[in-house]
């Protein structure tokens, strides 16, 4: 199979990310929590039909043109999890005549401009920023929140349906103890603006939270009604990092041609650069950059990542792989009997932002998985 | 023009594009040296069409695709400047026999897989490696260079041309007299090479240099016979920190809609994201993260960059400006005033990596321009 691999291309192992799928919407029922993962990540209409497989009904995208990807393909209940972009109207309005579509707003400028120019019903949730400091009504703004939620509620195209959160903050955390803290300050401060917006008459309000760290590494998610990681389909090295998975489950790795061998410096040079990878960073123990993990290739899968490997730099094509002297020269896996020509595999830094550059996927099987082809 | 950008597209000024072409072609002149520009920038068939009227007619690109798909536009003399990826053989050889192909080896192994597996003669050069560390035959290695040399003219198939560079380690300069002695090295190392390789036998080699900041920053480019810069078609904020370029040289801006403002913390959140810019960074002068600046739209084009104004960060979508007490409250092009739903420009920090995301351009006068769409 992989004598076919002739540049850059996702390799994915189907039933690391069906066993993925599956322990995440376990995770949910046994939390009773709505699973509706973000499927910005994978970007294909037949991986969502595995998570279709495991009872998905409601699912998250991150812009208007990734919702109407995922409309044509059957979904009928979507969250844009992104502030309403106002100058995409015409399109959001093709969606809220279609499907169940859920909009996310943080201002009264946007939801007056909703109210005026919706033509279908749309829910609406009010994006908190509960700490992460990105976007949404601060969690210790209840004037600019109870103003957000009054104009909803007075306009009559807009469903109020709760508040909704990206604890982005997560993703610095590097033990169970920080995720774990920052989880429970984060579902906390969502209560807390709950309970005031419910002083003030705005009843039933749902919550719904995000991170991939926090849905992956806790058992008990807290008060909440909805779930909506995206990352853990595939996970990746940031994963890894933070603690969310193991290596046994990454869900795919670019494999990438070897194009160079610089022994002298214990160096490879591979086709798999930055329009590949992405120019996600990882800083490494000692504080240089690391783009990618390095996997060898096997039959039927790939290795745990290599010790002593990793890629040092990308350019826009190339990727530089640096190894330790052991690295080279170990026995079995060393990088030092790598030729020009063979394949090695990268456990990318952010999976989300490879599987965007990279367009499609192929199984372990062989089989070809398209993904959404999103218009410039 | 603008009402119709409803989300992050590049937004190009034909008339500075073009200036940029024609003074990169009168400095080719002037030195005297073939003009090969790199293609990999904008990777449009359109904007090829304006080098054409330059009198360009060789190019370089960065991949086997990006090569069929100019030669399927016309173009008949291409070097694929990235060590020849021995795994896309059969699409190398359909090249080949269509078109004046021009390849990179840096090793003897490469060069006995081309040989071996050419159906048709294929132009070759030696990659030399003058200091950059990337790819490329060390400039202080001179048995792998007669090595690969003679493995080159023992077989039938390639026709040796000459040592080709990218000094990719000019992007680290902040100064002119910095450029200028990085180029006279790398030339001076070039120089060296090809006289070893005379000596030896080896004769008629010419000399290709490709970075844009040499290219535009000096007069003389010295002894070499060819230049390939690519960036300097749109330039970018890496190269205005350089020096290559002026703001009044940027060829594109990225226009983004304003989806949240959060006037407490001077932050605008932007519709432009990693998808969109990458996730090049370059760092602020206090060493905090750098992904863009910013430019306020007009009529007929976009004003200088906004002082105290950065995107601070980038996540999949979303882009983070942050602005100083003195660039909120600006009297004429004051951030403060800026509401969800208006459009804002971003310079990249990478323009070449913005591009390839963006995937097509809209010129001033609202024009598209279409993009090449390489296969996943």
């Amino acid at each position: 199979m992989y004598a076919s691999i002739v540049k850059p291309t996702m390799l994915l192992d189907e039933g690391r990310v069906r066993a993925n799928i599956a322990r995440m919407a376990q995770k949910a029922r046994t939390n009773q929590v709505r699973f509706r993962p973000h499927f910005k990540t994978h970007q294909s209409a037949q991986i969502g039909e595995w998570f279709r497989q495991e009872g998905v009904t409601a699912i998250t995208v991150s812009s208007v043109d990734m919702a109407r990807y995922f409309a044509a393909h059957g979904w009928q209940d979507i969250t844009i999890a992104f502030p309403a972009n106002v100058r995409e109207i015409d399109k959001i309005n093709q969606l809220a005549g279609q499907i169940r579509l859920h909009l996310l707003v943080e201002s009264v400028a946007a939801v007056h401009y909703l109210e005026q120019r919706l033509t279908s019903p749309a829910a609406v949730w009010i994006e908190a920023d509960a700490g992460s400091g990105r976007s949404g009504v601060g969690w210790d703004d209840p004037g600019t929140l109870h103003e957000v939620a009054s104009a909803i509620t007075s306009g009559r195209r807009l469903q109020l349906q709760g508040l909704l959160t990206h604890a982005g903050n997560t993703y610095a955390a590097r033990t169970l103890e920080t995720v774990a803290a920052i989880h429970t300050q984060t579902v906390t401060r969502l209560e807390r603006m709950r309970s005031r917006l419910q002083e003030a008459g705005f009843l039933g309000l749902e919550l719904s939270i995000g991170d991939t760290p926090a849905c992956s590494m806790l058992e008990k998610l807290g008060d909440v009604d909805e779930m909506r990681p995206g990352n853990f389909v595939f996970y990746d090295l940031t994963q890894m990092v933070i603690g969310s998975c193991t290596a046994a489950d990454i869900g795919f790795v670019v494999a990438c041609p070897v194009v160079a061998v610089h022994s002298e410096r214990r160096e490879l040079v591979l086709y798999g650069g930055a329009v590949h990878l992405s120019k996600e960073m990882l800083p490494r123990p000692d504080g240089s950059a690391g783009y990618g993990a390095v996997v060898q290739l096997r039959a039927g899968g790939w290795s745990e990542p290599l010790a002593g490997a990793w890629l040092r730099s990308l350019s826009q094509e190339h990727g530089v792989v640096q190894a330790t002297e052991e690295a080279w020269a170990a026995e079995s896996s060393g990088l030092g009997a790598v030729a020009v020509g063979d394949l090695l595999g990268v456990i990318p830094v952010h999976s989300c932002l490879a599987a965007d550059l990279l367009k499609h996927y192929v199984t372990l099987e062989g089989e070809t998985l398209a993904m959404a082809a999103i218009p410039g």
